[in-house]
């Protein structure tokens, strides 16, 4: 049911010098599929992170925070899916840092020097001893062309594998830039999506990594939602294993600006095929926010319209009923909102002209534009210069089939 | 498909001394059905209501804000479904006028003495003439009992009319209160829900009735939610006509201590029979936030259960999968949550204890209570005193089936 997304070529999700790829079985929850990813990086790679704001991060967020910030060199990664390995306590920190361990001990470093990601069920006990099992099988695949097969290792719910790669010359290198993802339900990340892992070639500095994957998952993954409800897990990772050669990039100016524009293509790419694939998805939809206050007031907004269940379902139905749109902003909590200065666009079709039905609006126009499978939902609250776009889907029956199911 | 709700029986909604009540065929929307109410009051009715907070009140409401700051008695309300003249600007306003001159026309009264309410779509222009064609059969019905009659005029997507009455001793008079109301969808009153009418014939000064209505309110109507999308057109009513010839309440003391408990008990029961006809609700759940450090904390957490699409999905599978119930409490924003001292039981199952999956859990007491169609899902965070109750139901195929083909 994705929305106009295949899953990409494997060959067009390009090869990153110094990292390495393995898929294995370990029938953490179900039999007879990839369910286990391992990466492996480079000596001299550097590594950066942002996590679920979700109180109840899991077991492997905190894990992750505490490894990231310890100082040493990340040389891999794991992933499972299955199991979340969220709202187990103690025993899930233990289970945690036993994959690592496990990890560590076959990519030749430190149980400190290994991520673990967990996506899945919450609130079970994640099988340790299964994913001990699989290793094996999948470091014996380690390889630099597996791309496409860890997009799909890592999927749950997600019926379509999610990748995308660039290329882009900096200081006379080529540079490449390759990310995978997973995540279609669960999903209004409050600081990086339900598992991303970007990759690049270049050579960037620590504190530099690390304002990159903040800034980038801010204007991606930050502004997808499917149901408004933000995982324990999210997590989005960022590695740079310098393996082009090229000089460091380690402060502001051409070189960042350059890799920002890659990076930031492949994680907008990322993030909108999670929201063309956001569970039982029939259309993508882009919420657009114009003449806020400033930004947080635009995301308000942006994502009020979009987390609406009666909006979404108005999207499903091709109908267009779009007062809901106009419920949606009023419910957005905008303090003093003259409501005479809102105006709002479906398509190209003026619906809301001063806070009232457009004069000009007919019916027919409205149905024309809701029939597409990729409509953009414009608002102007004269309030303002700040902008803020949000990228959704809409909500229909599959949507409760799939989460009324999820564990049968 | 109301989860335990019927019809009250006619008889069972008693009569108030000093209200009137007539109903007719108007055709607003639909052919074939009553959607206009009429109220008469007697003299000497004071009126108090508290309205939406969305920041795009529909005409109507924005009529009786001004009705009711206008210092006149108010003498009769009007409410019309299949349309809610909202998003209509200043032709809604005049539609909204022209209503409360021809009822005020038969009344004997003048426009401002009439409040005017409206439910249906949105971003509609609402037929006046089509409500002044009906208004003669409509007054022409006027009579005291016809509580039940009212109660099915004012639905949209209801499956139930809602009613209720009490009857309570203050000061050696009999006092009655009765109340109706609506409301299904785009429900999480933000002040009251859509469309509540109590009428009592005690005798109540405007003061107390502005702070009994507030204060009902926030205890009753505002502790429901159905999708989380409050309407434009929110209002809850109350009436006290002093029919008793009792003397008036106009203090705190016993006999508004005695009429609080009354209302509160109508207010109570209209909130949950909302909740039991949520649009496509298989199951009334009760949110119970206890030990949060103020009011709106556990409000804030309430809600965020009882409105995740994720929940709701899963109490409609009667699937145990109660990491989504953390999951939700861990986006409630509450600042520094520290989880080790969350603990959350479903019915008289702990399941969640000291921020973990409970040792003494077992999936099969999880799925004995999921199966049942009312359920109480109680959470202590451990942080303070304050406690908060909230009631919805789950989210099933019918809702997005209801909301998908509202229109058709």
């Amino acid at each position: 049911m994705a929305v106009n997304l295949n899953a990409p070529e494997p060959a067009s999700l390009l090869v990153i010098d110094g990292i390495e790829l393995g898929v294995a079985e370990a029938g953490i929850r179900k039999a007879g599929r990839r369910d286990l990813m391992v990466m492996r990086f480079a000596a001299g790679t550097r590594v950066a992170g942002v996590f679920t704001r979700n109180s109840f991060a899991a077991a492997p967020v905190q894990v992750c925070r505490r490894h990231l910030g310890g100082g040493q060199a990340i040389r891999a990664l794991v992933v499972n899916a299955g199991n979340a390995n969220c709202g187990t306590g103690e025993r899930g920190l233990d289970a945690a840092l036993a994959t690592c361990t496990a990890v560590g001990g076959r990519a030749g470093c430190d149980p400190s020097q290994v991520l673990p990601f967990s996506t899945g069920v919450i609130l079970e006990h994640l099988p340790v001893d299964r994913i001990e099992a699989a290793l094996p099988a999948c470091f014996s695949s380690l390889s630099a062309d597996r791309w496409a097969e860890a997009a799909g290792a890592i999927m749950t719910t997600d019926t379509v594998p999610k990748g995308a790669s660039r290329r882009v010359a900096i200081d006379g290198y080529a540079v490449t830039v390759t990310g995978i993802a997973k995540g279609v339900g669960m999903l209004q990340p409050d600081m990086a999506t339900m598992l991303a892992f970007i990759g690049t070639d270049a050579a960037v500095a620590q504190p530099m990594l690390d304002r990159l994957v903040r800034e980038v998952a801010e204007v991606s993954f930050n502004r997808v939602t499917v149901d408004g409800d933000t995982s324990t897990n999210d997590s989005f990772v960022l590695i740079a294993t310098g393996a082009t050669g090229a000089p460091m990039i380690d402060g502001d100016g051409p070189g960042y600006a350059a890799l920002r524009a890659a990076v930031e293509s492949v994680a907008v790419t990322l993030a909108q095929a999670i929201a063309r694939d956001g569970e039982g998805a029939t259309k993508f939809i882009t919420v657009v926010v114009e003449g806020a206050a400033d930004g947080d007031e635009a995301l308000r907004v942006a994502r009020r319209i979009a987390n609406s269940p009666l909006v979404k379902t108005a999207f499903f139905a091709s109908d267009p009923n779009l007062g809901r749109l106009l419920m949606a902003i009023g419910n957005a909590g905008v303090h003093d909102l003259d409501t005479g200065r809102v105006n709002l666009w479906l398509g190209d079709v003026q619906v809301i002209e001063n806070g009232g039905r457009s004069a000009s609006y007919r019916e027919q126009d409205g149905a024309r534009v809701m029939r597409l499978d990729e409509i953009t939902v414009r608002t102007a609250l004269g309030r303002g210069s700040a902008t803020m776009t949000v990228w959704t889907c809409d909500f229909s029956y599959d949507y409760v089939k799939i989460n009324a199911e999820y564990r049968t």
